[in-house]
């Protein structure tokens, strides 16, 4: 009788995860079965829906090759984090593939511990993965629950309805520029807009405290002016906002009105919530606000479209239009 | 005033999905939200467990750069539901995050066709996706919902337990093995053999079947030595297996006995599933396997560890032992 066996090499699938990802993974009820079988098993709250978001995040396009693998462990579920707040969602879990050029441990701890951490502080833990060799790809899906009649959808915005958004817009796009040598910052302020850059905070409590008061939300990932735009595409809706109520950091704001305008209504990677909600819930949004200590700020109006397209109308506070030709990032144009 | 016109570029992301994958999104009526949103919306069957899986597939490791598109959507989908097949589970629906070089309509119309096709038979519509442009990376998460209480884990294997494989193995390796020129296979024979590597069946409603049946059990992704080790390790269980009796092909049985062996037991590709039932559900297993019409073929015996360490045992069909060196494909040995 001879013997195999199952023993794994220390650089296995299976030890990679456990080695690397074990405080990641930390069990809440939810999870009935986290890694190592062929599927994960969730239990999603009796009542409600499961909302589901992909992302995937690829060297070189959506991150720099030498950056610092801690804060992107951070920012690849953080993003992921993102889209569940902008439905309104209570995080449950999510799974991780990697492909990676080799195992190297200098860059794999780091990068675990920045999604450890994230993980652990929003109860999501990591239930299932996939790992293998390959050029750097980090692909996340995330789930989370929410009832179905609060889910903040982009097809529900209402004529009327007020536009919102959290924080401040454009210090990421800020840091991009300095970095792509658009513009130059110096280097205390380059290393506060990275700081946006690098380690955006999913607004996973507002979106779950704007359920029934919000209409609809998105999550700004690619700059305010596309990404509003899927609101009104989706409602079949026009918009005028007024580009000088764009809440910016102090460091944004004492950049030319140019870069402020591109910076804030292109600009991308904010991770910040825009919602609509009907005027009447004001106070209750401003005192949302107060209470989880975010900024929230009107930045126009919901409206009909006018003719069949719909459409964003930029003004200033003198009520002048403004021209706008920033496009949205879109990665195949 | 000047407007922003928030339509999308022939070839953004949004149009993209739109043009290539509009008939992979058929939605059921468990999918409250499909593609479009921040998150898409499921609503998993009452008192189900959601079971999910992820896998990651990169050009030049798990696919030829030249191979065919439209094989290649197949398998991308089939093998995440082989993974819930292997559980039990009943799909509910995938999420495809893309990383591709180009947006050429030559191989993603192809690609969708055949991701669609399957999609389609199994009832599992695609609900949300991301694209970026990368090197070739396709990552599939996948929904199904099971009963917690007959879920397919892979620690649940008793001794005594008899061990199942359902088709036959090997004819993956053996195409890979002449694609590769290990060896030599007549055209035909060739041709034959890429269907089982490029085509692969997962065997989703066995597993539906096998609820509450089988106790234990996995899909062969990575070759059956390998991935039954995985039942071994998790159920603290050792096994006897008769290497004689693992089901191969007409064309795999023409093949010397060296590449027989290597090919059902350290091949791969194989989309089987592998599973371990009480000896009292043979009449049972076998009568599902005739109403199916899938073989269905046992393969050995779930023992006690001898000692601390799970072991696979191997023998032929006088009893002698048989020697195995096949290494589970690992993709970080």
């Amino acid at each position: 009788m001879t013997t195999t066996s199952s023993s794994a090499s220390p650089l296995s699938e299976f030890s990679l995860i456990d080695r690397f990802f074990a405080h990641a993974t930390r069990q809440g009820e939810q999870v009935a079965l986290g890694i190592g079988d062929d599927c994960a098993l969730l239990r999603p709250p009796a009542g409600e829906q499961l909302a589901i978001s992909t992302d995937m995040l690829v060297e070189g396009r959506h991150f720099f090759a030498d950056g610092d693998p801690r804060a992107l462990g951070h920012k690849t579920l953080a993003v992921n984090l993102s889209d569940l707040a902008a439905m309104g969602a209570r995080p449950l879990g999510f799974t991780l593939a990697l492909a990676l050029p080799d195992s190297d441990p200098a860059w794999l701890a780091p990068f675990a511990e920045g999604l450890a951490e994230l993980a652990d502080r929003h109860a999501c833990p990591l239930i299932g993965g996939d790992t293998t060799r390959g050029p750097r790809n980090l692909c996340v899906t995330v789930f989370g629950s929410v009832p179905g009649a609060h889910a903040l959808r982009r097809d529900a915005a209402q004529p009327g309805d007020d536009i919102w958004v959290s924080g401040t817009l454009g210090d990421a796009r800020l840091a991009l520029g300095a970095l792509r040598k658009e513009w130059t910052l110096p280097d205390g302020a380059l290393a506060q807009a990275r700081r946006a850059m690098d380690w955006p905070e999913p607004q996973v409590a507002l979106g779950l405290a704007l359920r029934g008061v919000a209409r609809a939300a998105l999550d700004i990932s690619d700059g305010l002016l596309g990404d509003l735009g899927h609101i009104l595409e989706r409602s079949s809706m026009s918009a005028q906002i007024n580009v000088d109520a764009l809440p910016r950091s102090p460091l944004l704001a004492t950049q030319s009105p140019e870069i402020q305008r591109l910076c804030t209504l292109g600009g991308g990677d904010d991770y910040q919530l825009c919602f609509c909600a009907d005027p009447v819930q004001r106070p209750r949004i401003e005192a949302i606000g107060d209470e989880l200590g975010i900024r929230v700020t009107r930045i126009g109006t919901i409206a009909l479209p006018d003719g069949r397209q719909t459409m964003l109308h930029l003004h200033d506070n003198t009520g002048a239009f403004v021209a706008a030709d920033f496009k949205s990032f879109d990665h195949f144009q």
